[in-house]
């Protein structure tokens, strides 16, 4: 003999489409929670193209009638159409995206509109709707990508020969040139795209047909469908189908990676736009003032670039954890992997297009980036190796009598190019003055002529090459 | 001579509050980015409230006049009734809930408007705000996170002597009471409610007058605000009082906590209701059907409440991610603080709401539990405990004997009360018939006397004590 | 003037290699922070291998001369076997690996060894070290985890007709077949392996010649190297060359999604092993007993692989916060980037061991899955699929009749083929006899042909065809 | 009939202690991921003080008796010394530090050995370890967190009218004091105090006597040997006690958050010991060397702190994932709570003395500082709040002016005090030369005299509260 509960007072009603055996519909929490409409009819046109091609599967299978199958296609382009034009409405009674379609053709055709989930579960079908969203966004984030590079690569070009100062640990290392350093971007950007086209191929992969887990019994024809709908080819296992989430997983992977690339950048320009570095402006349309010091032109964009970089990481540990060990095979945790994935989309399309707009207008202050560099002994490294290549010294050694020479330079409070000759000597006797020519920035740059180094020459046939394989 | 751009074709209008150096507005991109109204008027309440009190004291500081100040208050009490009966018409291009509301103040009131901003900036208005925003948060999720408790303590005292397997590992390990095991989590949302009261302290401290960052030459009385809104006190660093968001961070992670407890006990809810247990049957109100399996009853209500416990720690996440290394004083990086934390109390109040009405209107399967209590050789550690308190033998000693005792009965696929004594004395001969007394489940759980235990009477001392702690 | 701090009382010897300018050593907490060699030593094999590479490109470079050459390749070889030997020390002074190894190089073979050095840095030779490391890693995971999918097969084959509950949101659904079920994860793992062979591609770009940031001015020859270190090309920018560390992120992840899918396994192998359950034995090499419980036989091995999906994942979170907004180019929080790289490896590579291990040893219970899959209705789908069949009735309509017809047999307390036809057709009174036959579990699982289907010849063709794309 | 793998080759020995019903010991991998001597040794001091407070209270409740109990209690003190000689010998094959404790006490003492685990588990025994070792973890952070401020507050006093720049978006905003600067790090890791002393509280309650899961039927003491171990109580839920880890989450979390705030400062030391700062130089202790560049010296030490914030917030996380929705209780996935642990008091407790010692040792640069404070027109707040003061404009309207004063400056290329006074009333009639008088760095710092503002009389009583407060 069982505990029962006094009935809850709360009886909202059954829902249509599966409360066959229910006799209470859901407390209002419950409907609260489950609900996934506010945020998955930005599925819509996925799901219609999925259901049209279902039906146009199941016709060509003679699993429903020619005419039964004409009523659902123009229905659903009604709907289609009474979404776009706003007149569509939503109710949260009926769930999701998908209930709220198919009870709407059911008002507009009557019994056919039945027949469509025939061999379907909306297991297999958010699942399909939610893989051909998701390979658009990535067809839109590719092509932003690319505008991205093709605009850091333009100001690249203009600046092959700019010379700054390249850093490690925040401090002035060698000069380097203003185009060489945005390259190193537009590499990363490159890797971005590249992982997000291997990810592509796993999105691109047809669960529909895998009915609820196990398949189903009608004759279906799944290369059909998956065809239609542009995919590469149909999941291998029906269970694998309706309860994998790797490829929302692996793009948001991706997507934190992106993002976490622009951060950096977004840093750099957050640090080159300070009264210290002062190595760029920002152009007004990026900065915002302040509500009470009438002199601040603040970099909000680069900032908010940065900060929603723990956004996407957020979203990528909220979604690893959502799925963290769920047994076989679809469970409603999984529905927690709409909302991340969507404001993941969102924030990086967002964020390439504000770098994107940063990159193109600001100003790049070539002036305090050449002075800049030639401050902190930047060319320390280019007497090491001028005592190497002239006198033969092993390079640790040189190394060591280098950093002598910085010290005494420190202590004098000079560049290395000013202290006298016959000091230096004291140190090591056979530095002549040809030593001090490799002290200038732009031979120093110019001497870093190794592939992939800063010298002009080498960044121009990196942009070359780099327009040619991103472009 | 520097680079410049050709100016962007995009020319939105100048911010108004602080354009006053600028000649351009923000790109479209940047104002997308940039304006956080679409999230922040849900401070629109605190603002206010906040304003208030800073032009109370203005007033009463005499840096404005009473007639100023009275006109403010009376157009700030005007503003919010335009909120509240959804008249006010909220503008991106005025960024956030505090211009917005300014903003239609000047037009409400004219320049005395203007004078409201004294001695006040954005940055220790906002962190004003989102403090006052918390504590209510807070307090309104301790209220529900006592109903839940409330509702626990009334299931565990209807089950004190219920019957049904502990599980260790999964593993049937030694009978418990449904009510002791539902305890459990009274004590575990009894530590998250003291883990936010914790936090409430040091939310509720006032950062009104930090102003910029470095406070303000205007006499004002920091105390008099604080005093006023209820905080305990003024912030003692200016500096940091615009740039902490330990509070947030601290709050988010007592939420990840307190949702992780929800998560576990939504685990076991979802075990419990499985076939293989049968320990509940949840109420239709809590369940869900499926759109192709017709007899299905599913669980999704804990499902989502499980699966929500990725969304707060991922938000916990993203703010750590975005306030990382961040120097000070305020950045725009920290208006990301505001999605997750909303998201995360709307989440978590959500959630408890939904296991409240879970356990309350849940059946209690208890013949299925008692049966399953006798399975699993649950008693056999009574068993090892006897033969230490009657025969004196060390515990390990006991506990090998029982466990051959064991292995001899999972040979014989019976039970160990089953087992005939002469084959259990082959074992250990002064096993007697009356070591078989204690394999009874029922005198397993009574025998459990010790504090803490699971022993109906100790349970029932537990409720007690419970309910005047905690209720 | 200045504020001078008294002069530290800890003065520890200056750092041989790069102490030039320097007075003083590293306080104690500050050698210990810095220190990697405890955790770098690891990457000793590649180190050398590099160093090797870069000095035979030296010398065919004319850089240095043939018989420096030859004494430092030897002398790095005769350094390898010390420290395979066990006889090489380690010394926390010398900070990493790569001065370990070089100051050693140099009491070996004297001045020489200061010319390995030339036209290198430790910035582009410690993330050629990690390239490679990881290359190798990438490598044994790949061979392991066709090993776990070797053995997979071989159950699923031995399974392929063995019928077993499906669930969705933990209720029994359909009935599948457990070689149908356990080829989910010969996908998964499929996919596994697909991303790391991805991230291969990118970690496989070879970096050294990079320098410090900038190339060199020595006339090394990058793609000389790159090609003998088994590298596809060398990296094109030299500062992302050395500030990347999107290889390991990107592994990080796809060890993360891997380890995730054990974690899912290893929650329904502790399900299935669970008293309720009592679908599989595991091996007794594969679990572990209680110190109290004489009876308890606990999947820790099972617990311990889903257990450690946290590590994991929280080791990706570390890189990406130890990584964010970091400004080019080298910054020494990079140096975090291997501890959680190195445990990962090793974590993922024992859970594919234990999983695999777990996997070839459990005992399937198929009479315990057979009847399991006869309960909860499971072929209620059939039924209503026979009515839009047989009957052409709408799906829809289908699925609320079966719905009706399931809540009969829920309050008669029996299934659905034991209720009386009479009965049945009170809700339907098309319903034939002949419906009935489609109730069988067995004939439900072989009815699902569909593509990816739960059907056994259907299953025996997804074994094949995995075989012949994994093995 | 079910199908038994052929058994595993692999045969290492049973367990001794838990083996009763065991044939066959585990696999190599299963022992291995099994183990968690190789860290949890590190709790051999806890795990001998919690089994010799069991035991007394065995002996006084007459469970064991007094003779076993001396062999026992001297026994633990043998082998406590064993461990602290390094003559212990730690086995694999017995797990964990409980298992090798009890093995070796059984070799000193024999049978009275295998009494001292009456009425306990393992369960309950490594949860009070784990909370013993832990509060003594929070006792030591406390105390070196202490001293950080103590240090924070020596160079505050030092520096309560340096004046430099203060930063809101890194761009200069109005000037403050280093000392007021450095004050807000004090209240952060006052904070912080906070926090470890609020979670010690949920530390400080003793799960032992919970046994396995339910308690015990021996008459045990469970207050007893609470406050025996120093614990402020006994939990009061047995199933609470075992399956609880909140108090290593919590800890946790504030341990991110406290390294969070070392993050921030170690930013600001990077970006202040740069060139283009210049505000503080490092000691050369804090500082490392190139291996190329003889002329550099980096902020190891403070990138070392920012990159192992990574590390605590990636070990949260990681505990996070591993506790996601167990059932109760125990399980194995909770034996990862350890490392992640003691890798973060490591991680912390070292970060804390670097970070103390950087400070202590660092130079400050009051030049750089002070000319940095006069760039970017930082007194402009100051110029519009004398416009509200003296000509009794709002605010709004003097923000507007000021903003266009500092436009006219920017053309100008000239600093607010070096525009001509005539020019200046083409904007604003009414403003005269004593306007000009707030705009001097000084004098606005000076007048921020607003509770917890930067004038140099607030800093000092700001130390004196927080020297009260703190120390």
């Amino acid at each position: 003999m069982n505990d029962h509960p006094s009935s809850s007072s709360q009886t909202p009603r059954v829902n249509p489409l599966w409360g066959g055996r229910f006799s209470a519909g859901p407390a209002q929490a419950m409907e609260q929670i489950n609900a996934s409409i506010d945020f998955d009819k930005r599925l819509y046109a996925q799901d219609i193209a999925g259901s049209k091609a279902h039906c146009a599967m199941l016709v060509a299978k003679e699993i429903i009638s020619r005419q039964d199958g004409e009523a659902i296609s123009s229905g659903l382009d009604a709907i289609q159409r009474e979404i776009e034009n706003g007149t569509f409405v939503f109710e949260h009674a009926l769930e999701d995206i998908h209930m709220n379609i198919e009870s709407r053709l059911a008002e507009r055709i009557g019994d056919a509109a039945g027949r469509l989930h025939t061999a379907r579960s909306r297991n297999d079908q958010v699942a399909t709707d939610l893989r051909l969203w998701l390979r658009d966004a990535i067809d839109s984030i590719d092509a932003s990508t690319k505008d991205l590079q093709r605009s850091l690569l333009a100001r690249a070009e203009d600046h092959v020969a700019t010379v700054m100062p390249g850093f490690t640990h925040l401090q002035v290392a060698q000069p380097v040139t203003f185009g060489h350093h945005i390259m190193a971007y537009v590499e990363m950007f490159g890797r971005d795209r590249e992982r997000f086209a291997d990810c592509r191929k796993r999105v691109n992969v047809s669960p529909l047909g895998a009915g609820a887990l196990a398949g189903t019994s009608f004759p279906i024809d799944r290369a059909m469908t998956a065809k239609e709908l542009g995919f590469s080819s149909a999941c291998a296992n029906s269970m694998d189908g309706v309860s994998d989430r790797d490829f929302v997983v692996e793009f948001l992977s991706g997507a934190a990676i992106c993002i976490s690339h622009m951060a950096r950048l977004a840093e750099e320009i957050v640090l080159w736009s300070s009264d210290q570095f002062g190595f760029v402006s920002l152009a007004e349309e990026f900065t915002t003032g302040s509500s009470i010091m009438p002199q601040k032109r603040n970099p909000d964009g680069a900032e908010l670039v940065r900060g929603k970089s723990g956004r996407v990481i957020g979203a990528l540990v909220s979604l690893f954890v959502a799925m963290k060990a769920l047994p076989l095979t679809y469970a409603k945790d999984m529905q927690e992997d709409k909302e991340p994935l969507f404001d993941s989309v969102d924030s990086l399309s967002l964020c390439i297009q504000v770098v994107t707009g940063m990159i193109e207008s600001m100003t790049i202050n070539t002036d305090r980036m050449a002075a800049a560099a030639e401050a902190g002994y930047s060319t320390a490294t280019d007497l090491a190796d001028w005592l190497v290549r002239s006198l033969g010294l092993p390079f640790r050694e040189a190394h060591g009598i280098v950093g002598r020479v910085v010290r005494l330079a420190e202590e004098r409070g000079c560049s290395l190019a000013d202290l006298p000759l016959d000091d230096v000597r004291q140190i090591e006797p056979r530095l002549s003055s040809a030593a001090f020519d490799v002290l200038r920035v732009e031979d120093a740059v110019a001497s870093r002529t190794s592939f992939g180094g800063t010298a002009p020459e080498r960044v121009r046939e990196a942009i070359a090459a780099a327009r040619a394989r991103y472009l």
